[in-house]
């Protein structure tokens, strides 16, 4: 059934800065774009700025049950409580995605709870910026992003490959595939770890006078420290267990520094630096 | 004496990356700028870019004790040894600087040692790239960097004000005025610790296969990873107590982050993310 034709009509639930950015690139993209999102507003704003056909406030079966995919672009508890209550509407056939950023707590409830007849595969782009809203949606944050797709047991080959197809068409320089445990490890790693240290970094000291003292270094690690703490808090509770693991793995690495620094290990020091710059060498854009 | 007019001329001793971007703002300003480095081909390299008039590979007399200011580039030891052999060929009423990035430890020692009609005023300019070397020069560093001055008991107001209008000739941002002590505490925990964040964030993992799932955060959090492992280690080691302290404030509130989540308590961890936020809204550019 599924491969991704110009004839599939997308709907995205959710239209903030991610969900935006998907119905830019994709109404882009030749696609029929609809969408959903609490407020008149929104839709508005999306229908006049051309980046959705048309879109509703209400969850309605006539509106639902036309579209052949399906991108749910909310807050991990809301989405599953949204598949719950909605998930009737939807057409026999379709396939489902969503963005969340952490999949193992998400992936398996929302499949174990649909009806026959619909599939869902996780996915998490892995692109953001420090704003919020429609209003900044811009295709452009996929450009050099990464897409990571989780299937499962439960998923059909045709569906992970749409779900693929999906990430190249939005404008992923990259497109992988984790399973939702993989997925987790990583992220709890390479995003929430990185929004902690940012996090702890800022509340050390008031820093309305750090400013003027300031190099880049302290701008570029504090940069997501500007964060959305209702989904933070929520996307962190969600991985507790994995993003705990990975609090300790960098505790133990940054006493590991502290030490050479007391029983002044120069030796021990550099090779730690060296390390760290031969590693950051496959980052280099 | 010293008041900043183009007829001063300047010396840069040590020209990497620093100090040719020193020379580079200089020259373009229209002072004469001269330089001592190791090796000719830097000198050449330097002539022939016309970031300098002239310059030698030889500490000599004849050369030396033409210059008003003279700027030192150099690691910090090599630039108390430097100070220690050739401050004899420095002429009378001269002033001394440099672009050292710990200052307690050099500051005094170098005051001390001086002769008389000399005067040495330290200087940090915030500014720096992850390549060296004077090939790499470039005034434009500086643009949206900040210079801090940090005199003591023995520099003259006139000294201080020269060292000040260097900074704002050199094109920073803002230029401020800070004990050496104060410095230390500052760059302890905006530069120096950052950089043990970024070194031991990237020591954690094998990174290679990091590179396809990796988000921007990452990146950010460790582009001061590839570091001078010489140099720092140096810096480290010069700044020891100071760093040792704002490390611990590190972990501290980083154990706070995690201990929240540790026991669910997600109001509190939200709060941090206020903070966080609003703290960072300083720091937009």
């Amino acid at each position: 059934m599924s491969s991704l034709t110009k004839d599939k009509k997308i709907l995205i639930v959710g239209l903030g800065l991610i969900g935006g950015s998907y119905a830019e690139a994709l109404t882009d993209k030749g696609y029929e774009v609809g969408a959903i999102a609490r407020r008149q507003e929104t839709i508005d704003f999306a229908v006049n700025k051309g980046i959705i056909s048309h879109g509703e406030t209400e969850v309605r079966c006539e509106y639902v049950s036309q579209f052949d995919i399906i991108v749910f672009a909310l807050y991990p508890e809301v989405f599953k409580a949204w598949i719950c209550e909605n998930q009737k509407f939807i057409k026999n056939g379709a396939v489902l995605t969503d963005v969340t950023g952490v999949k193992r707590s998400v992936v398996y409830d929302v499949q174990n709870m649909l009806k026959d007849g619909i599939e869902f595969i996780g996915a998490h782009p892995m692109a953001g910026k420090e704003v919020y809203g429609v209003e900044n949606s811009d295709k452009a944050i996929f450009k050099n992003a990464n897409y990571i797709v989780t299937p499962t047991d439960k998923n059909t080959e045709d569906a992970i490959e749409l779900c693929e197809c999906l990430g190249r068409e939005l404008g992923f320089r990259a497109v992988s595939r984790l399973s939702p445990e993989e997925h987790d490890e990583m992220i709890g790693f390479l995003s929430q770890l990185t929004h902690c240290i940012a996090v702890s970094l800022m509340c050390c000291k008031e820093s309305e006078r750090l400013v003027d003292y300031t190099g880049d270094s302290f701008r570029d690690l504090t940069r997501i420290a500007k964060i959305n703490d209702a989904m933070w808090s929520e996307l962190f509770m969600l991985n507790r267990d994995e993003l705990l693991d990975q609090m300790e793995l960098f505790i133990a690495k940054f006493n590991e520094l502290k030490c050479c620094l007391e029983n002044g290990d120069v030796d021990k020091m550099r090779a730690l630096m060296r390390l760290s710059t031969e590693r950051r060498k496959f980052f280099d854009k």
